[in-house]
């Protein structure tokens, strides 16, 4: 989920303070604009008279859009698939994992362990694939950082700073992969600002 | 899920005995090939010397490299938006309901009516933001039909048959939406072939 990208075009939710306090409030009762948040969540997206939401959707009309400013983020069908593995596969323990391990303590919540077990196991399973895929590849996408890659970075922005963090060491291409998607300056820059 | 699509090019699981057969085995063990299916699921596929796995991504790829032939089927970032719909909101109540309703009972397994009621409001909730969203455009993604409705074929086939029927037919615009989608010929033909 991406809560703060300032940069042209603006998000909606563009401030750092606006995101925390939609946080505080859990993001699911967010639904003061229903035409630009129909599910009532975050983020929604302007570019001109362009409203988007789906965070996927609107990473990849910026890459397709802006595709002239930084590297290219999508270019193969292959980085496609890598793209829909981490929203299929990665994005459903990770997330809950980041709820668990990452939100609730920033909200004073109790962790549910038993829940930490189970999405644990789950995540294991899905680095173990991304292991055999790294151990012949650089990035998930092929030679070259993508989309694919990059979706993974608010997650692991918690995980990483969690107990997790043994699930993804424990698999050296996938502890190599992470260092330098988490260390790009694009990256550094977004956690500088947030 | 694509079980069965037999047109160039081919899908590696392309007959309909085939698919019956994985189905069977609840295509969860399906790893026979763990370089075309590295999460042991089904589908693959492959053109040339190209190997791509994940539905959504294998339809993306199909509509963009075969654009000449037949109508566009990716043409806006806003059809991208309802096509993250459908693989984020959509997909989770309708695959478990598809595997309740549709797939236990084919294979003798008994249906769990708790987790049909749960999906089913989950369902629900969905095909509210559908309904507004349809009442001002005919498809999806627009005014013309695009991967963002034909990825709900699939499971639609199923749902339609069951009664969960009843909560799209609750909702007018959803159900004119369904009506014009599975008439449409080219799903005819996949379902006449299936």
């Amino acid at each position: 989920m991406f809560l703060h990208l300032r940069f042209q075009p603006d998000l909606v939710v563009s401030s750092a303070d606006k995101s925390r306090d939609i946080f505080k409030h859990h993001d699911l009762a967010f639904s003061g604009w229903p035409a630009l948040y129909p599910f009532g969540q975050i983020p929604a997206f302007q570019d001109g008279d362009l409203n988007l939401f789906e965070s996927r959707a609107i990473t990849r009309y910026i890459a397709h859009s802006y595709a002239g400013k930084g590297i290219p983020l999508v270019s193969s069908a292959v980085e496609d698939v890598w793209a829909e593995v981490e929203a299929q596969r990665y994005e459903p323990p990770a997330a809950k994992l980041t709820w668990e391990l990452g939100i609730k303590p920033m909200l004073g919540m109790a962790t549910d362990d038993d829940v930490v077990k189970a999405q644990e196991a789950e995540l294991a399973k899905v680095l173990d694939v991304y292991e055999a895929r790294l151990a012949h590849s650089k990035y998930l996408g092929g030679e070259a950082f993508s989309l694919a890659d990059l979706h993974h970075l608010p997650t692991l922005k918690y995980l990483m700073a969690s107990p997790v963090k043994a699930v993804f060491d424990a698999r050296p291409h996938v502890a190599a992969w992470v260092a330098d998607i988490m260390a790009r300056p694009s990256w550094q820059k977004v956690l500088a600002e947030y």
